[in-house]
């Protein structure tokens, strides 16, 4: 694999990029102070803490999140309860369903997922291999068996836990640490458990998706909209996953912010989409699962529009929210040369997935899914729907009312009650559930043998079966006008993890000045970065301080976060903190200002400076917020600052 | 207690209220459509899900939140977890007490809250006293007694669970479900717990308030803070509590949104705010200790620095936030003369306070506690650093370095090894912890005896003391300089419980319109209101949507959300649809506009309408929801629309 670089063009630096997130409390550890402690806090990892600046681009990333798709969209957003009582995830196949392969080290106690333990030794043995370039015999892995492992590794989410189970066998996978075998996988279930009431007698669970409540409004949502379809709910807040063992920082943690949207379409229609002209142009970066099969990971870019004519892309619903997930992620500085959409390969989809291309980042860690689009078809809203009785359907008048034939039996109710009395009920139910094919077979039968036999629910004779003649039972073909029409609709779902987009923008947005090695820049957009505006007086002289408290709050009027820095840094070093916290303007205030109104604007990224007088500066810094001006243009309009380099 | 009436002076009705609520999906119980069938539901009261309306005005509250306290005062806002392990909790004190005190009847297998149960009991004997007027003997009970009835119910916050059994036996309070007795209260713990981890060794918690992690962020807080204090660190999330009995809607739930300010402060400087004077004059409405303990609910209004000079709130601090409170309240809407505040008794306050006021608001369901004002002090920050070993201090240089005189014991650590073996370190440890006073005695012993017992843990002999003698143990008084203060912190916490808020201003702007009593109008401020402009065609005519669509769009691009109606309605029945959902503009299209291209902008409290062109109109809107400009300027300045009314 090629090495990673930032957007400069020089090599990326993990341990330096991650020094200056924790310097800067982007982020941190949950409970830190506990785990330097003699407390036991072995299995309380995954879990994080945002500091003011990660919390406020979260922040600014949600409420781009919400412009971008519930405004622009008219989306109805939803905030619903975390806590789900088991049936719901029983019915939806969670509680069954929604676990990961672990393997257990039994010498060391140790809990591994069973895929991840695959990769990491396949990875170190091939790395080894490729170091000793064939040269020496000890690491000895043949070109044949290196190629083996790639191959798997490519299709690695393809396998189940059996699969698993032979890998580890087959290549002998043992514990990194301390060679152990381990033993075969089993299933964990992810979801974290609790018990509600006091009682304690109700089990419920923490949520490991946000979709469930929203499809258990379905109802409320289409009456909300008055009936139109499609329509599409939305959702953001915090799931839980009680991962195996979490790794790799942000990427991978227990507790994480999701925001979903829930397209429900009429499967009748869902190939095309009433904006899809709008973003049929655009090129997406594609590696399909037929790609990935043949062990390959080569992307192709194509249009939208393409990709569905092609049917890499289902229809025109799922292509049009790629194309929209695409446009979101560019709009908030996600590097284009680091994003692809990768399909998921067929053992690999969710229990309730049909089809998903997941938006995937490239980061340090390698690639990463950051939104996954599926399609959940009728799946939800169908188990739901049988496990309430509650129809979950939308109901359409037809433009003009049908005919539609069928085959209809009737009971005799009063010969009913008497002939099979306790067990009258189920015969009812059993004549009622019978499939209009297997109708039209008994119906033949009936008129030929002049008695039928239909399957029951056990009886009270014990029999499972019971025999019906012509005089109690009727089966007829008829006719009957149908006005209304009816049906489930289909899901489409993009499911972005804001925590995993966080952490890999920031990747992406790093980078260094090359005379100061030592210290970051994050070139994170105006629109998302988490203060906007930093003011530094030039010295701690009174004179300067009115100046700078009326021009925080006039900013703050304005809405435009602002930090005002009056330590006894050095202006250079007040600027390049603040590079580090990915502030995008900066605003000096010095002698000249007292005396004459002007201030200096300075840029993040390019550090060149412009001076004018404070309403125009402020007027400057109000475009740039709301995008109506970009940096080159208000450098050109306003007078270069060409005094003493504040950045020495 | 006086009926409670609606902003227009007419009696409130819950009933057609929560109708409204419900019918326009602000709100609905969590898991709906399960709890109508078969499935055990019983004990998963008190989770609710926001609809489109509930979801898009609490997340307005929340951004008035942010911008009235995070921004204007640089607070420092953190996300932290929601999943905390033991330990946390177990040093917070959270594991030990924070609990309710619940009675079981054994008959029916019922829990119930023991301050609830009485509360509900003794308020019923007093409604049915009070209607019976004392002429029947019947529901008998005298004067007297329903004067004490009146004092408990005063002070019904400030007993405790063995004060609770007592008043169950004395008033015979039995279950009203059954008339059983109840068994003697016991304390349920009020925190969901979990494991972590596949072990399901790792004990954790589900957070009952957001504070905890803004503690455990105390070091890297005031390091990012560059170390000015005082500061204050902010956080919104989600904490659950497992109510015993959930009740009354939103106000008692299981799951609910906080936003919560941890504001720390110099113990020698908290009697002044910096910013105090900004707010002296603000008078509020209080309700203070003593006077709930005199079996009284007298409000005096005053102002703060009246309250503060009186000592009756502590000091400038805990005032500041109280009036800040109190502006934010009214900002999103919240009824004057429904908000007070309200000192919590001493056995009231939670194990952490030693101060509180309420802001309570007034419901259907009585004064409702919604915002709480506590002084923590330095409890917190001293229990983590104990457990932890992290000193959570803040030091400050001194003006001028002070000579501190101190006692201090010294050990020789030659002798110390050989004597003492393994329990060496024991007996060094035994002589760091004394205390000055315990030194200074010891010291004179030491002169006087030539031998001192010094208390120890327990060491390999089983002794839990040691002597030692002036050959081995030196006690001195000595003078040191010091150049830092050290201090830990106290801490004010105003904290928010949003869904409570969010339900109580509900109540408040409930009204409806003489004519039409069946459909109310949420008089909610443009500022939090969910939507803020309607645009409804005049008719399905195809040449208005060009018009419709345009019109959209240019208010989504201003970030101005809105809500097309092209329904089939009739105008009137669109824009009463609308002045439920609290829309306070609508914009009417109708075939002059294609001609002419002017529209009309109708404002839902009045009902009044203006019309002039396109541009005109959105820069009102602009105006009106940014707040530069009242609904009474807008229409003084632009022509009223005296065309057909459209409200019939």
């Amino acid at each position: 694999m090629a090495e990673l670089t930032d957007m400069t063009g020089k090599a990326f630096s993990r341990l330096r990029f991650e020094s200056l997130l924790k310097r800067r409390f982007f982020f941190a550890e949950a409970f830190e102070i506990y785990r330097t402690s003699a407390n036991a806090m072995a299995d309380n990892r995954g879990l994080y803490d945002y500091g003011p600046p990660g919390c406020a681009l979260q922040a600014n990333i949600v409420n781009e999140w919400r412009n971008h798709f519930v405004i622009e969209e008219n989306m109805m957003e939803l905030d619903c309860t975390v806590i789900t009582p088991e049936v719901v995830l029983k019915t939806s196949g969670h509680v069954d369903k929604f676990a990961d392969w672990m393997s257990k080290d039994p010498v060391k106690g140790e809990y591994l997922r069973a895929d991840h333990l695959i990769e990491s030794v396949l990875e170190a043995r091939l790395a080894k291999h490729r170091a000793t370039d064939g040269e020496q015999k000890a690491g000895g892995l043949d070109d044949d068996t290196a190629n083996e492992y790639g191959e798997i590794l490519a299709k690695i989410d393809n396998y189940d836990g059996p699969a698993l189970g032979e890998l580890i066998k087959e290549h002998d996978i043992r514990n990194p640490n301390g060679n152990g075998e381990v033993l075969p996988p089993i299933p964990f279930n992810l979801m974290f458990k609790s018990t509600i009431g006091p009682s304690a007698a109700a089990p419920v669970y923490l949520r490991p998706e946000t979709a469930q409540g929203q499809f258990l409004n379905f109802r409320r949502l289409l009456e909300f909209g008055q009936g139109t379809m499609p329509f599409a709910s939305a959702s953001i807040g915090k799931s839980y996953r009680n991962e195996i063992s979490p790794r790799s920082g942000l990427l991978r943690v227990r507790e994480f912010l999701m925001a979903e949207i829930e397209h429900y379409v009429d499967p009748a229609t869902s190939k095309s989409h009433e904006r899809f002209s709008e973003v049929e142009q655009i090129n997406l970066p594609l590696l399909d699962k037929g790609t990935q099969l043949s062990g390959k990971t080569d992307i192709a870019i194509m249009s939208i529009s393409e990709a569905v004519q092609m049917g890499l892309v289902e229809n025109e619903t799922l292509g049009y929210f790629l194309a929209r997930v695409y446009l979101f992620l560019l709009n908030i500085g996600v590097d284009k040369s680091k994003l692809r959409f990768r399909q998921h390969l067929d053992n690999e989809m969710a229990h309730y997935a049909v089809d998903c291309w997941d938006a995937e980042l490239l980061t340090s860690y390698g690639w990463i899914e950051c939104v996954g689009c599926a399609d959940r078809s009728a799946y939800d809203l169908s188990v739901h729907s049988k496990q309430t009785g509650t129809a979950l359907v939308v109901k359409e008048p037809l433009a003009e009312p049908i005919e539609v034939e069928e085959w209809q039996a009737t009971l005799d109710k009063k010969l009913l009650g008497p002939r099979f009395k306790k067990d009258a009920k189920k015969v009812e139910d059993a004549m009622a559930s019978l499939e209009q094919e297997t109708l039209e077979n008994l119906g033949a039968e009936l008129t030929e043998k002049a008695v039928i036999t239909v399957p029951t629910e056990e009886l009270t004779n014990g029999e499972t079966s019971v025999e019906l003649s012509g005089d109690i039972c009727a089966i007829k073909k008829v006719t009957r006008i149908e006005r209304l029409r009816e049906y489930t609709p289909n899901v489409i779902e993009p499911s972005f993890g804001i925590g995993r987009i966080l952490y890999s923008l920031l990747e992406h947005v790093y980078w260094y000045r090359p005379k100061d090695v030592a210290r970051g820049v994050l070139s994170i957009p105006i629109s998302v970065a988490p203060t906007k505006v930093l003011i530094v007086p030039l010295s701690n002289n009174a004179s300067l301080q009115p100046v700078v408290k009326k021009l925080a709050a006039r900013l703050r009027k304005l809405r435009i976060s602002n930090n005002v820095d009056a330590s006894s840094s050095s202006i250079g070093k007040r600027y390049a903190r603040n590079d580090e916290l990915g502030t995008p303007l900066g605003i000096t205030i010095d002698f000249d200002t007292v005396s004459d109104g002007s201030i200096t604007l300075r840029e993040r990224d390019s550090t060149s400076q412009v001076r004018s007088s404070e309403d125009e500066i402020i007027q400057a810094v109000c475009s740039l917020v709301d995008g109506s001006e970009s940096w080159e243009q208000v450098s050109q309009r306003l007078p270069a600052f060409t005094g003493q380099s504040q950045d020495d």
